[in-house]
């Protein structure tokens, strides 16, 4: 993604608000990082409570203390639990994500629809007058769910737009016709569905062939007017974290990266220095050398 | 819950009312007692007629004889029969259940739609001046119908707050994907569901580890803004049941309890009786022996 | 039931129409006679054309002529009946019943959606001048639709009431997972389940164990606001049926009955003066022996 | 039927409408011929282009010029069509069928939704100007989707009634628990339904048994108030066909009949006499020879 | 199709637009030449990256390139493209598909929902001020969810004439009932389906037998009102592909092609070049020979 492109969806009245969005979610930069908190409901309590996780994780406002004191494009979770924790945490750019689900059940292909249309949320913008920048939707790609999910992805982004949202598609294959969700070549196909339903960014796992030429195909399906997020899955190795993130947005030309746990599962000091760092490669375009220098001062 | 927070999907015009309500609820103690009265659906007539139940249980207005007579927070039922018996019951305090089902089906995942929407019931509320002062709905999580129910909660949580009416949300893992309804690490799961989904208050059943490892897991997934009631269960020894719930709640952070067979399946004066001892404990903070003595001099 | 008691879900302007169709239902008598006249689609031809069935029965007018002779408290079908052979007889006492559905399907648990919403009939009933006393509507209880058809019934009641119209619902256990439709156990569930849904009166077939402790607990759960009819079931020897009707309401406390086949199974003249007996019998608590000689009277 | 009737889910101000349009189908006689053009769907090209049938039936605009040219009482096809043709057959007297499926999926019980709601019919009838007498609209009684069908079907003759458009139903018993669908008896409990539905007319096919008994109880289901008509079949021998159609309606009392292969399979010319021979029959009650003496002067 | 047929559910308003939009699509010459461009979603990534594709293609810009250089009827892609990629593009016709659906689900059979109503489509295309001429919808006939498909053309069609849009309706017969999805008298089926609905035009697959006598089968089934369009299917030898469409056209008497693959799997320069070529043939009545010496001067 290149340039701010002001979708022909979005009203006159609205452009210039849908801009400010885009760059405050970009610090101006054309960059995005999501600090995404959406995963109690989806990984329900694994994530937040165990041996080597922090007792500062389980408690919901562990998120909103990170969120709150990191420079962060937007915190991504659900509304009741910034309903909730708003008043508290009001400077915080937030994102919500309208559909969760958990991950209980296994056998079945998975479906999850939006818990609020976007009229709510964006009343909900308005009332609270908290610092909304956008929503979020998941769509399982391959799943025999999939046409209901486009469909509300489809919704979403028009209805969004015509509130002046930008919007974050999660675009993930799944479901029983999947036989590797970690394919380049799938996922790039699962890009092109996000893009032709309008999404602003778009977040996908990595690729298992981390080659130049999978990152190739998975952003170029992406165009010049939509943004490539990548998930920072399972927690990981610090350096490779950052070397990863660095690589993916200043060599093959991602947009940003989306990340959760590796956050999070920290005690809150540290949890906001990774992020700070995580944000100075992002919209700073600080080497990843760098980043793990200003992270040990902290 | 440690505070009354009130959460920012309630608009300016209805916040004072939400605060009221939740006093009421709550007696401003910021503890919850509700008296659990949707089970004439949930199990039939299983509950209230048989050799061991006395005869007053088997008629409907029981539960409300009970209810106009004990410091209960809220009497939790549905609203036909509210709306029935409400002219003769007219103080008591009332939490509309707004989903239930039979215990008939058995070997399908469980799913159970609301009733009524939280529009009529605010419009109920209006026309019947009864004094009610919440809703209630069941999730099944990990059913196969929980996306269904997690939108249908959220709605009801979003709208009913609009309205300025708090939301107790039943967490209820249950179905084929479920291995252990009773396991701790699954029950805060479940609790950060029912956080994620905005509810005011969420009802749980205990876990079959009751050690105070696994209630720290559960109430602190409940967070700072909400409050775990734990479910009185089948009839249990009423030492046992006083002790449970004050260690529960004096020991353990929980904010309260909903009991219904271990009340209703008494007669009328024993069961108020029983009704105001949990209350003591509850709300005046008494030890389980002191509730105890109270009940005795009934 | 033994007091008009006007539900809270009936708005103030509506309760005194409410009053007045309780009124004529039950000819002030607290009691009531529905004739039922639904089963042209229950059971399609069979209980209308057949050997042992006069002639007279395979004409849908024969149920308009019996109802329009006799002094039921209403007679209960279709709409679309009632709107083509309602100018002919414009003094029946009518109740619309919402759902039905055809008895070939027989391998599927059972779902029967109302084929009209509540306003349409209010609508109908202003605009035709019919005297239409109420509406009526099946409930499976045990189905794997009971979720829908719960919901339902409580749309139709919550509406009826705005509406200022009774209702009466058929509480029938059915599906797969019913072991005994008949177990007296069950059938108080059942009106459990009608007593929660603000019924104003329940229909339930008769137990299998005809035995004083069944009919004390199935009468006992629909409480003191709620009546309970019990049906004819298949056409049965004169005497006992007459029998049946006295022992039910005058002895056990039911409401009254709701009988089809055992009435239109005749020429018009018999199903006339049978139709009188049994209302003498509701209505005016007349012995058995008494409506029997009425009955060789005519 | 013997007489017009107008149902009371007419209102007032649309009671002279429906009078006008009933006489116009029956040409004052109480009797109805519809000339059936539904089948493009139903049976896709099988009726339409094969060695046995001229080629003038291979375009849609055959059914036009039969319609266009003929005494028929309404030409039943889908609204598609008559948009498309209509401004150039501005006279024909359209009946819209409001249902279509193809035969395709066989292993599977039927289900066929309308494809438009009736509003939208009235509103193209007023902006079209043209001659559209009524609705029609096919139920598959005996289908597990029947319940959708049937209060489909309640629907569609409650708003065709407030618009003053009678309804024609195709009265099909369909699907795996139909073991005869031309049994008799099974085709008056079909007649029962569509005549509790409301409809004003019912098409249903031939009973495998021609007895007069088997007719009794078909037509005797209708009452008074509801017309039958039967459907041609399969293309028959034209002695057959016009014998047939004068038994039904001459002897048995049916209203008329539902004809399509029997007529489109012909070339134009031959369509047309075809269709005035069977004109005179229903609407002049011409004896079977008079009828083919006409034919064959075309 | 021969003439400018104004259907009648058009209303009077809305009648010049509709003959404006017909005019622009057929460039005045009753034929038209689509675009298709939504194959990103339809065919995921496999048809715009690989070894023998042009890296040109990997990026959904490409089609917009090719679009607003060459002489289509219209480009027919998703509307989240179109506001997208429309403020660079701002001259290019465009025919907004409804519909979309990934290849990845092989063993269920086939549904695809519309993901806008046409309503949002009007609204989209009077606020973006782009060049919208039309919208257009796949039905898959044969399919177990073709009675949710057909109903849903039904009312596509009538709300886009509502809004004087032309439609163009893609008629695929597919499922587990079809043996041959390539069958002539299938595809003439699938024909009849569309011109009952009243589309505009129809995109058929060619059959596989590609006699005069199966093109004459399917193109009478048009009509004189409904334009058929063939697919070009696999990208074909260039020869064989201009000679296909100059004799299906101008020999067969269908009304145009629309082609994807054939045209955008080339460089810019060359699928430009080949868009026009085919151009030349449908609407300028080129001869094959002469249109490849068109495009071998580019």
């Amino acid at each position: 993604m290149n340039k701010i492109n002001i979708p022909l969806d979005i009203p006159l009245a609205k452009r210039s608000l849908y801009e400010r969005r885009i760059n405050a979610l970009t610090k101006n930069t054309g960059r995005l990082f999501i600090f995404a908190g959406d995963q109690r409901v989806e990984h329900l309590n694994d994530d937040f409570f165990g041996p080597e996780i922090p007792l500062d994780d389980a408690d919901p406002e562990h998120l909103f203390r990170i969120a709150s004191s990191s420079r962060i494009g937007a915190f991504a979770t659900q509304l009741g639990l910034i309903a909730k924790y708003g008043s508290s945490y009001s400077k915080v750019p937030y994102l919500v994500k309208l559909n969760s689900k958990s991950n209980l059940v296994k056998d079945e292909d998975p479906y999850s629809a939006a818990w609020y249309d976007v009229r709510q949320v964006a009343q909900f913008a308005k009332n609270s007058k908290l610092n909304i920048l956008g929503v979020g939707y998941t769509v399982y790609v391959g799943s025999t769910f999939e046409t209901a999910m486009v469909h509300e992805a489809a919704q979403i982004v028009y209805q969004a737009h015509q509130e002046g949202l930008p919007v974050l598609l999660w675009m993930y294959p799944r479901g029983k016709a999947i036989q590797n969700k970690a394919d380049a070549h799938l996922i790039a196909g699962a890009v092109n569905v996000g893009v032709a339903l309008g999404a602003d960014f778009i977040k996908v796992n990595k690729p298992d062939d981390l080659s130049p030429h999978s990152y190739l195909e998975i952003i170029k399906a992406g165009g010049n007017c939509t943004g490539i997020l990548f998930a920072g899955g399972a927690a990981s190795n610090l350096d490779d974290l950052l070397n990863t993130i660095y690589t993916q947005v200043h060599r093959f030309g991602a947009t940003g990266a989306a990340l959760g746990r590796n956050i999070h599962q920290h005690s809150l000091k540290e949890a906001i220095a990774l992020a700070n760092a995580v944000a100075a490669i992002i919209y700073d375009g600080q080497a990843p050398e760098a980043a793990r220098r200003l992270l040990l001062k902290n």
